[in-house]
């Protein structure tokens, strides 16, 4: 039965597949609402209002209780009660389920997925909505992030998975020659076995896009998947599970393979469930402090962590002054800074900016910016649809802080409109220092708070940026500049601290929103993450290949 | 011209890269030293001797004075000085050869490491002579598995390395509709960056095999490779040092890419080298001491290690009861059971052992053993030609205390020939035990130490096997059973486990060789190694992948 679903899904797979391989632009998920057609908007709407108030159904084991308390950023409680689990019922249901999750093979276990990955598409409406009321995200990046783009992330994570797990043959008669005997003849075969229990501890800011990867390479390569979501997000989730563990059922495997811990505090359950020695994959994507915390302590397990970033821009000259500008501002406004690739300090030099009007002085700049995003806040209406919410309260208290921190260059305020009276949204806060005041810039302040540092020179711009994102972490590089030899340091400069490179960009491209299939995100080398999501070390440490052998007859 | 070289060794790469993808059996460098022509093996022992009383000759920057206090296991003292040098200077040395080496690219790297190998190829049979005068091992052995394949491994290593870079193109136009807009184009590229300076620690038993794999992937990765001998066994890695740092030279690459590091004390320089921070690599076989010491302090890298193991075999039933007892007993003697797979515990059941002939008894069994074990030993001179010599005096020691530690089924003896009469040459001891006695077998006593361990059924038997593994670590499992459901159940302890499965081996195919090309070792599951050699992990956490883009023109 499962083996139809891989060949009811092999067509796309194959082109997935490909798409891994040649890096170029695809995707099976359309990133437009207006693409299930009319009313397709309301009546997920509706779907995700059905959750509200009312108990959430998943039937797993160990249940000790009920918990769940979100708060829409927009102002609309959720009270939605989830069923709440005993850690080691949920290890327990996991461990048992893995033999025969095993022993399907890598074609029955990417065929189930597959078809999770489809059954979701169906929700797709009702998940974006999700999104939107946990994590503040305006609808339209919900939609084309969490939930097509994280779909995509998904079947990367499968294409990379079949990749790696079929580079071995499963079988092969080896045969040595040995001097005047005869031929030294073994029958090997080659096993994929999966590592154990996967933790998944999802992102408050980006529950499915971070965590589809390590959901669909855990189960692809055999292993179980417990999704503990942030206590503040749970619900877009517990919907993924919800279908997950459906789909199993139906194909006949362990719902178990998939389940969902919930719990009320802030990473209570996480502490204690990643230090079982049943738990051998932990992915983790969040704050750095916790990040760390797993890094040190979880030694049972691989550990795979994004954490926060300070992604830099370095102004030096450009061909389109406005461009630039209004690029730079959409990708600060967009989901106000909650991005991780989002860019977060700005360089530019006392020598000003090179445009084909003359040169800008780095003041000028700065007033240019934030009049820019200015322009884009104008609208009360198109501000929220572009800046969403801010996820936590404690966003907007470092807002608060950070304006104390250095010389305002354009204040943040708090936006309304009649259909989200009570939305937790702001513009963002635009602060200036000189280079010399990294205790101050340097740090992190997750969400819409953003620094023009001047420097003397672009040297100095790369040499600072290098060294913020060498101590803090960093994912992604921006760098304007008209100079072949400006772009090759920072292409230098980007090959050390381990971050994407984008030149240039002008229009729709935005750094902070990397390409599924083709971009890598994270490397590993500095802060920001230990690993890099989806290469070969991300998935191939999820499994590993024994051979056995006999003599072959 | 490093071009010049990747074409030069082309077909042969093209051969390898076939062999790591089909599994089958390949290699180039012929593992009979007959190959090499008449009189081979005595100029190998002259170009050996020339080394001896003299100093090491390695133009390595920071030189500070000489070290190196090697005693051949078989009697004679080498009195070799090698430059001991800053490894501060050494680190700094490979950095600033680094970025040359990165900018070359695959080919050429690859290219440069193809000339190595098999410039050490011309080198065998000194390399093997060196091996066996530093580790003890037995000349056939050194020259098959300490060189050719050794050889093998570098060569499996660079072939793997050059699977995981070419798996994403260097350049893409990515091409995403955008509405009616224009499709938004960008122009991607994406590099190979390498992690940063590599530090390979070598192991006293298996100073090529171990360490080649680890080498070849830095440097074909684009890393820098400090190599730490252990302090008794330094000629063989300082010959492949030298052979690599000439190769660098003549083909413009700077020879520091490659540095031997060496000190006087045990672990003393590698402990100090694993913790500075521009370390970002760390290769370890060794016992698991010094392997947990890095895991757990050298946090600023990645830390491959190969642990000590109790590897374990189950005697159920057999269908060929004198090849079962001969296989065995081969590899208990060869190389005195100080190869990292060579069986340690040997499983039997009260029920006795079926064969043919009738059930022998587990009493009767261990008197088989010890006797097959007797035969092989009964002439000194055939009986050092497969124990080789005991490595370290320690081992020696740990010989006598065992004898106190269970009922001795067959006592430990002293070989001399007439050729060496001072070798370090020791026969196997073997113990015997009941599956309770888990304190005294289940204990890591590395060298011909060899445990019988009764139980009351096969059942138990797997069981207590998977109990040793798991707490002390295992690279391999024996099963001897006709048996379908018992060899199932040892496929299924083998992958819970994490190590490989040899099922009713006899004649020349020995549990302790794994072949390159073909077989994995170690897994990462359990404690005998933190990974796997040459899986994809192995390869793909030594460099990261960065992508670059720009709006396409």
């Amino acid at each position: 039965m499962s083996q139809s679903l891989f060949d009811k899904h092999l067509a796309i797979f194959r082109q997935a597949v490909a798409a891994v391989e040649s890096r170029v632009y695809w995707s099976p998920f359309p990133e437009n609402p207006a693409a299930f057609g009319e009313g397709a908007v309301e009546e997920g709407y509706a779907a995700f209002e059905a959750y509200r108030d009312a108990s959430f159904y998943l039937d797993q084991p160990g249940v000790v209780g009920r918990a769940g308390n979100e708060v829409s950023p927009y102002g609309i409680p959720l009270t939605i009660a989830y069923p709440q689990c005993n850690p080691d019922a949920l290890i327990l249901g996991g461990k048992m389920a893995m033999s025969s999750w095993m022993k399907a093979g890598p074609e029955d276990r990417i065929g189930v997925c597959l078809e999770i990955l489809f059954r979701l598409r169906a929700h797709s409406m009702e998940l974006a909505h999700a999104v939107m009321h946990t994590t503040g995200q305006p609808f339209n990046l919900a939609f084309q992030v969490s939930v097509a783009q994280a779909m995509d992330r998904g079947l990367e994570a499968l294409a990379c998975s079949w990749r790696e797990m079929k580079q071995v043959p499963s079988r092969v008669l080896w045969e040595k020659p040995h001097g005047k005997n005869p031929p030294l003849r073994l029958d090997k075969q080659f096993m994929v076995v999966p590592r154990g229990v996967g933790l998944v501890i999802g992102s408050a800011v980006s529950p499915t896009w971070s965590a589809f990867p390590a959901i669909f390479a855990n189960l692809a390569t055999g292993n179980p998947v417990i999704v503990k979501p942030h206590h503040e997000v749970i619900l877009p989730l517990a919907i993924v599970v919800a279908v997950a563990r459906m789909v199993l059922k139906e194909s006949g495997f362990d719902p178990n393979l998939v389940s969902l811990l919930v719990d009320e505090e802030a990473g209570a359950a996480a502490r204690i469930v990643s230090l079982k020695p049943e738990v051998r994959i932990i992915d983790y994507t969040g704050h750095s402090a916790m990040g760390e915390w797993l890094e040190e302590n979880a030694r049972q397990a691989v550990v795979f962590s994004q954490k926060s970033s300070l992604n830099c821009v370095v102004v030096d000259s450009t061909d389109d002054y406005k461009g630039l500008l209004r690029n730079l501002a959409l990708s600060m406004c967009l989901y106000s800074g909650q991005i991780a690739a989002a860019p977060r300090l700005i360089f530019v030099s006392r020598e000003g900016v090179r445009t084909p009007d003359g040169v800008q002085s780095s003041e000028q700049f700065g007033r240019d910016l934030a009049q820019t995003i200015g322009h884009l806040m104008e609208d009360p209406q198109r501000a929220m649809e572009l800046l969403g919410c801010l996820q936590s309260p404690d966003t907007q208290a470092r807002i608060d802080e950070a304006r104390e921190a250095g010389e305002v260059l354009r204040d943040s305020s708090v936006v309304a409109t009649d259909r989200w009276l009570n939305a937790r949204c702001a513009t963002p806060l635009l602060l200036r220092a000189t280079v010399g005041d990294e205790d101050r810039y340097a740090q992190h302040r997750f969400g819409p708070i953003y620094w023009v540092v001047e420097t003397m020179t672009t040297a100095e711009s790369l040499a600072a940026a290098e060294r913020a994102m060498n101590s803090k972490g960093g994912l992604a590089l921006a760098v304007h500049s008209t100079s072949p030899h400006v772009q090759e340091m920072g292409q230098e400069m980007a090959a050390r601290v381990g971050v994407s490179l984008h030149v240039n960009l002008t229009g729709a491209a935005l750094m902070s929103l990397p390409a599924p299939y083709s971009d890598f995100h994270g490397s590993g080398v500095n802060p920001a993450a230990n690993c890099c999501f989806t290469d070969s070390a991300f998935i191939a440490q999820r499994f590993f290949l024994i051979h056995s052998q006999r003599i072959a007859g």
